[in-house]
């Protein structure tokens, strides 16, 4: 078997040289690192991972921990995470979820990943305590719960404020909320930022206007129909994210009403399709990509420190209202 | 350190069950299992993943490569495929070419992955040809090159003939084409089936009514746009795929023409957007969730079969039209 002694010979440098060139380190120079690559190529050496992993005691591999792979949000940000990862030269390892949390803890540990992106956990997952109590470094994403770790979120409540006034100023009265589930932090935040912003107009969120359940379009399609259904519609819908929102128009698509003009809609994550001229989504709109890249490099971080780790990070992204086409006068009833 | 050695004493098996056990192989009964479990959750017990691959050759980690993860084909690919091989008790790791493809095959190599599920290979691609030269077991997903090897691919010469007859029967005449690249097998056989599609009921492609481009939002909203520009508009855009008739509903609602009264378009895919009631897409469906298994289950089996692999196996899934909104009676012009 060729082995990288093999590879630094023929390149003429030395071995650890050929290590750090095949990872793409950066106190390679690019010169040389062709050169070892070449010799690599002509020799069809191929590193063997798993002896570097047992030399190291690092796998340079971590894990995303999911609920719903097929959500629309996850594109944007596996995408950005992952091309973070590359060019820390670490490599990202789906996970979902099962009902069963167990399962997920001894999956993650058996599969030997330096460290974990958490990017739906609820506040009452036993996972960051287990990963806490086994030393494997974390990093949530989006949410975090009341285990201490590196975060990065959304100051949610300086865009949901922008929301509130934009509707109190256009005469909206009537407004309905749907909201994500009570047992995250990003469902609750976004429940008390909203609530105590239109209070603060003078808005109400009475019980029969609110809704609540996963951030998925069928539970704004769900949301927006029970809206439709009451003996007075609400003027405006304020949803827990994008994807929220695209069921609500769906719903109100459905039901023959027209956007904005009869109901105003308004999302939160500025996804690419809340750009898309059929939608031209009204929402509260944050860097999504930097704050993806921002979790990967925190965990990478973290990881790399080990022992000397320090305090723990927390890097919340600045929010604000883009105005599209679905926030618009309330309608007169 | 806690071994594996520890865990069997503990559980009153052999050390070559707690491996089994572990591995959640079909060979160890239930009972068995959980009694391994438990003994390993009480000692702390963590697989050593990188022993486990150096004494069995095997990483059980395969690569999926796209272009581009931000494509919304993807997360539905993603998530059937990660369900699949969870199931076979294998880890799907990501990967993007970039622009570079020497770059990706080093990549690929140095992960140490068992195989790989190509998903966006352009027929002129090299990659093939190398994980061949090799030996790293790989699969096609939706599209293939000139290398042999197992695949699951759809058959969309059926769904087109259904699209041609359905235009034809609803008076369309002046049809219009959005292409994907040349350089992939899906590109150049969709176009092949339709042209000889519409053939065959006397409608030609001319070259001002067809557009080309990757299969993403962007080509099909330019390629509508410049549809309408032209001095007579098509009565009817047939496109690559779901993402690029998105692309073309989107720069038809900019331009405030009504679909289907104005314009038609056919999607091809049948992804859950094209259910959303915004779209209501008439679509080219199959079973893309069967499909992404399908290529999932082929690999593995091709990695566990070594060198005893027989013959290359097609999955080819059957595809059909389905009847939504975007597809109507020609207008009269």
């Amino acid at each position: 078997m060729v082995t990288s002694h093999d590879v630094a010979r023929l390149a003429g440098v030395s071995q650890p040289t050929v290590s750090r060139a095949l990872r793409d380190s950066p106190n390679v120079s690019a010169e040389t690192k062709e050169r070892v690559r070449r010799a690599a190529r002509s020799l069809g050496y191929v590193v063997s991972e798993s002896g570097r992993a047992l030399a190291s005691g690092r796998t340079r591999r971590v894990g995303l921990l999911v609920t719903d792979l097929e959500n629309q949000f996850y594109p944007y940000v596996i995408a950005a995470m992952h091309r973070q990862l590359e060019a820390l030269d670490h490599q990202l390892i789906l996970h979902t979820e099962d009902r069963d949390g167990e399962d997920v803890t001894e999956r993650l540990f058996s599969h030997g990943l330096d460290g974990v992106l958490l990017a739906t956990t609820t506040s009452d997952s036993a996972l960051p305590v287990r990963l806490r109590d086994r030393g494997v470094p974390f990093v949530y994403f989006n949410r975090t719960s009341a285990v201490e770790a590196d975060s990065a979120t959304v100051d949610a409540a300086a865009g949901l404020g922008e929301v509130a006034e934009a509707l109190a100023h256009r005469g909206h009265r009537r407004v309905a909320a749907i909201f994500g589930p009570r047992n995250t932090s990003t469902g609750e935040e976004r429940e008390e930022a909203l609530r105590e912003a239109l209070e603060h107009h003078g808005i109400g969120l009475p019980r029969a206007l609110t809704h609540r359940g996963p951030f998925d379009v069928e539970t704004g399609h769900a949301g927006m129909r029970r809206f439709l259904a009451l003996p007075q519609c609400p003027t405006a819908v304020v949803c827990s994210n994008d994807v929220v929102a695209i069921g609500a128009v769906n719903a109100a698509h459905e039901a023959g009403l027209a956007i904005p003009e009869q109901v105003s809609v308004v999302g939160f994550d500025d996804l690419p399709p809340a750009r898309w001229p059929v939608f031209a989504l009204t929402t509260v709109a944050y860097d999504l990509t930097a704050m993806a890249q921002a979790a990967a490099r925190l965990l990478i971080e973290r990881i790399e420190a080990g022992d000397r780790a320090g305090s723990y990070r927390h890097e919340v992204f600045p929010t604000r209202l883009v105005h599209r086409r679905t926030l618009a006068a309330a309608p007169a009833r």
